[in-house]
């Protein structure tokens, strides 16, 4: 990525201001303590700041922004830095962490709900509902890392959004330090309020440019008795969206995962990844891995076979397995988890994650096949994702002979070549990562004018000097 | 209700200017046709408008609304006329009625999405997706008349937000014209966009503020195979939200609505509504209704049999009946539905639509009800609602032999004693019917500062001359 200019150095009074504030554990000028916060996991984008905040409190975080506000000094709001489109890299920008505000503030289970601040990891956070015997249903593969708050800022997806929806969906209330470093409170526990504008909306997906979230209510839900996965062989996409039809329809809520993967993919997996291994007897040009759960005890099995049975006679599938145990269901979820990482040592490409809507998936797929073939002949692609929520990571690698430097290099046409596509469906270029630093700019391609106007007027009303991650959206 | 202030009469030039941009049939001068849109259906409010306009096409609101801003003229849209919060009513502004935007523009059941335009009916969308084998689970007593345009403006709840949410989760995409007359293309029928602000968001439960809907993509579910319900007896609130629990912990999200009845409003239904009879043998102090529904053909018969086992073995409930056919669902449920129209008979009286969180319901209504009584001594209660939301019908009519108009006179007095608990419980004076006319000044005591200033904020950014119903909201 290009390193975007760097923001004029902060007045030196202005860095003693924010120290004052803060006790002495609260920040850092450390080198060697701020860097792994300039540095993107994959090492896209390597950026600097002067000071690096870690406030405890709710009330230091507006301390600290009081003080940026009074100064028209810019802010860059960071959490579990697991963010994949860079808008959590500083460059000049005050880096303020929500790492230390840590506390699980109350678990009601009878409210199925519970309080937790922005530094508590996704995965403290679906303990600590299983702690009090429910259960927080968000789900994604940086979970031990990624933050209540990081999740929030950019509406977080992951696995189970078909049965429970995005981060938005799991939100009751908000705590947020506005940009003029007032604190906005929406702890509501409630289901129903509707006493004017719900303004939490406005924090979530907002990548930290409308404040920054420092605490949340979030909805828990009963827990599971049963659970049933399969991986079945389909031949191609236009039979898995039928399937999924059918799954919803037959099981009336009991999917929660149903993830689409292209045999190229999945030969990737098995070539790359040890300890795995073909799930099915055929090998058929794609695979559905189907998850089904459901509160009486041996429903989802019983689900499953069900659908299966229909599935088989209808011709809708040519081959299934259904894991019989944990560890074969976790073997089956790896071969689709582990997708990513096999993409690696076939040298990497462009990368895609994008949304169309359902029915439009076989045709979206075969067309952008053909554009990117024709952009570049020999290219080797994979798709594999959420098809239950519309979302693709359409991946597009070079030749087994060419050259990846050159092919890497050439990744902002090809992507535009990719979006183009999307566009045609009426899809988005961004389904769950956000825009960032990323893709900010081509967005503008994709959103209407009206759109880009009016987030930029509800970011200038709420921060008119536009001190919050000034880099990232419109 | 007290009459606001009319606004100084519209330019007839600007009326001409109106007209002239519409068909013969979309607009309306004749007093007679013009007013069934300027009453209230309770007859709370009356308003008067210089002109009524029923635009066809979202390019007829757009034009519309060009002129009004140009000439800094107000408008009131309106849906059904069904609010009970008189938000829709106009007094001098121009009425814009949603009601002949018609069209069902789309449905596509392999997406689990339809596009319908503001004026259809509830009703209708619900038929909609019934003919395409799929399910709007969005039901209340006025969906005949309501319109899904105000079902977003108010962010509609009913009977089904335990288990499908609110209009607000309901939604996936809007088309709106904004207060400066540009249309907000925003139809997307995808569950996933991370690609900035999630403007639709303003647009619901904004009571006409921030722009007028004029289409809505909204979500489908499949519909389910069996269904129970059944009457139960317990004998006070904190039993009736253990049982709440275990419903939604037993059953697995089957939890389709669970309502509680006071005694006292069960016995004024008895007595006043024709063809209802006592559901139970027993009379006890507490009633509640549940209603299981379930995607396998006899599967919630058999969680229902399951959790009402449990629960007279763990002493819970003290009676119950299930329904045996559909005959006698409908009886049960209207024994629910006629707690409004009972109250009637006996009088009327102040009438609250309230939420908390639902593990503080058993000490909000002791505590309410004591406030009450020291307010007014003799007041007699009758509490009942969709307590699986938190959400309580608390009305309070006057002892059998005091004088009702001197009591009715003092609701304002009676309302704040109710709010009051109401605010001390961390809850919400409006759950489900919005602010309106009716609560918007009394909200800004149970909002805090900070959050009034930044819905203005953002009311002002979209709507600097604030001609979009002005006197609605902050």
């Amino acid at each position: 990525m290009d390193a975007p200019t760097a923001l004029p150095p902060v007045d030196p009074a202005v860095i003693a201001e924010l120290k004052s504030v803060l006790g002495p554990d609260e920040w850092s000028e450390d080198a060697f303590e701020i860097a792994p916060h300039l540095t993107e996991w994959r090492g896209r984008w390597t950026g600097d700041t002067p000071i690096l905040l870690t406030p405890r409190t709710v009330e230091a975080v507006a301390a600290v922004v009081r003080i940026c506000a009074a100064h028209g000094v810019a802010i860059t709001p960071q959490g579990g830095n697991t963010g994949l489109v860079g808008g959590q890299i500083p460059y000049g920008e005050v880096l303020l962490s929500t790492k230390k505000l840590r506390r699980v503030r109350e678990v009601t289970p009878l409210d199925d709900a519970m309080t937790l601040e922005a530094g508590v990891t996704l995965l403290e956070a679906q303990q600590a509902a299983e702690a009090a015997g429910r259960r927080f249903p968000l789900s994604l593969a940086a979970e031990g890392t990624a933050t209540i708050g990081g999740n929030i800022s950019t509406n977080a997806g992951g696995t189970q959004v078909l049965r429970y929806g995005m981060m938005r969906d799991l939100v009751l209330g908000i705590e947020a330090v506005l940009p003029n470093g007032e604190v906005f409170h929406g702890l509501k526990r409630l289901r129903k309020d509707n006493t004017g504008y719900d303004l939490k909306q406005l924090f979530i997906g907002a990548e930290g440019t409308l404040g920054i979230v420092t605490a949340a209510t979030l909805k828990l839900f009963p827990r599971v008795r049963s659970r049933a996965v399969a991986m079945v062989g389909v031949d191609g996409p236009a039979a898995s969206i039928e399937l999924l039809a059918r799954a919803k329809v037959e099981t009336a809520g009991a999917v929660e995962a149903f993830e689409l993967m292209k045999r190229l993919g999945m030969t990737w997996v098995l070539k790359h990844i040890p300890d795995t291994r073909e799930p099915l007897e055929s090998t058929p040009p794609w695979y559905v891995l189907i998850e089904l759960a459901d509160g009486a005890e041996g429903g989802a099995e019983a689900a499953m076979e069900r659908l299966l049975e229909s599935a088989f006679e209808d011709g809708l599938i040519s081959d299934a397995a259904v894991a019989q145990n944990d560890a074969q269901r976790a073997e089956f979820w790896r071969l689709r988890e582990e997708h990513s990482a096999a993409l690696k040592p076939e040298g990497g490409g462009w990368k895609h994650d994008v949304s169309v809507p359902i029915s439009r998936i076989p045709d979206f797929i075969e067309e952008a096949d053909a554009a990117v073939q024709a952009f570049h002949p020999g290219a080797r692609i994979s798709v594999f994702g959420h098809i239950g929520d519309g979302n693709l990571h359409y991946d597009v690698l070079p030749s087994e002979t060419e050259d990846r430097a050159d092919f890497i290099g050439r990744w902002k046409e090809g992507s535009a070549v990719v979006h183009g596509v999307v566009g045609r469906y009426d899809g988005s270029i961004s389904a769950e990562h956000g825009l960032g630093r990323l893709k900010t700019d081509e967005a503008r391609d994709h959103k209407s004018p009206e759109q880009i106007a009016l987030m930029a007027a509800v970011r200038r009303a709420m921060d008119p000097q536009r001190i919050m991650n000034p880099r990232v959206l419109f």
